[in-house]
């Protein structure tokens, strides 16, 4: 059994911005050598999420509308320091959540046919981080 | 410490089919014959989520309308290629997740009193496959 | 590679407490000894969460008017044994997660700068438990 840790830098252009990282952290398991287990990546952000989803862009806009309507931009938020888009942010990362968990087998993760790992930049452009951990043998 | 893999397929009977997988998913970690560490439980679709959830009809039924209200069928959605019912499966799945970890010890699944896992189909009747990842010694 | 387990017994004081459980985790994770790998925390219950968010008041009071809002308490639920506060506290635990994943590095959570775990209270004061599972070496 070994441990195998990466991180993985994203730059991101614009709110709703998804990111997919498939092949990002495919190759962070490559490099990790380790064959059989779970990966496990995590986005170091609260106004970010990280989910698995099909890379379809009327999926992706559909989630976006979703999001909006539930917590509306124009709606009345406590944590309005940095404006309704970072408060909304930050309720968006928790209902869709900023980590996730894929098994892996024979060096490749374990997907099915339409999932891909995305990251969503649900605040502004920014420099983002995932941490890339592998487990197994 | 060792890493044990196992798929279970399920076939779904219906949209909204709640179909509990404890027992399968104990199955695979007797089998495994690890005893303390860490289960992880995949579902290898994005039209459809694995939750913590009580064995609760009730409860069951209140999440189903919970989602109905968050993602109406009656809606306009981009993703209309195969339906509204396709369309928001996705949305669904990503707001419950597709993924689970639970600890182990002694041999067994550490849940709460009234935790279960299920597999919720939020699409159509399908074939359906899972994959547990004991990790442990 | 080792596996340490630990049970964090936490007291809740009312409905919506937001109980800051980042020390106790990397208590947990200081007495195992295993520096690098992966931590897991897992809430026994389907009446709270496991979250990860800011320390921040205003975001958890947004947070709670966006579950509210969702999941208003006023509605009509089919799981009304125990009240409506409980059936919408299931509906809230399944929106949030209960369970999160945290890479550890050096021995320390690997956490974002604002990042903090927090156990969410969905129900009644209560006492409830946590699991926490170190993998690593």
């Amino acid at each position: 059994m070994e441990i195998f840790t990466k991180r993985i830098a994203i730059q991101t252009s614009r709110l709703y911005d998804f990111v997919e990282i498939t092949d990002e952290v495919q190759k962070a398991v490559s490099e990790s050598r380790i064959k059989d287990g779970i990966v496990f990546a995590s986005a170091l952000h609260n106004t970010a999420a990280l989910i698995i989803q099909e890379d379809d862009s009327t999926v992706h806009r559909d989630l976006i509308n979703t999001l909006e309507r539930i917590v509306p931009l124009k709606g009345k938020y406590e944590h309005d320091m940095e404006g309704n888009v970072n408060a909304t942010a930050h309720l968006k990362s928790n209902l869709l959540g900023t980590f996730v968990t894929v098994p892996l087998k024979d060096g490749r993760l374990v997907l099915g046919t339409w999932q891909r790992l995305f990251f969503v930049e649900l605040f502004e452009p920014r420099r983002r981080e995932v941490v890339v951990t592998v487990v197994g043998e």
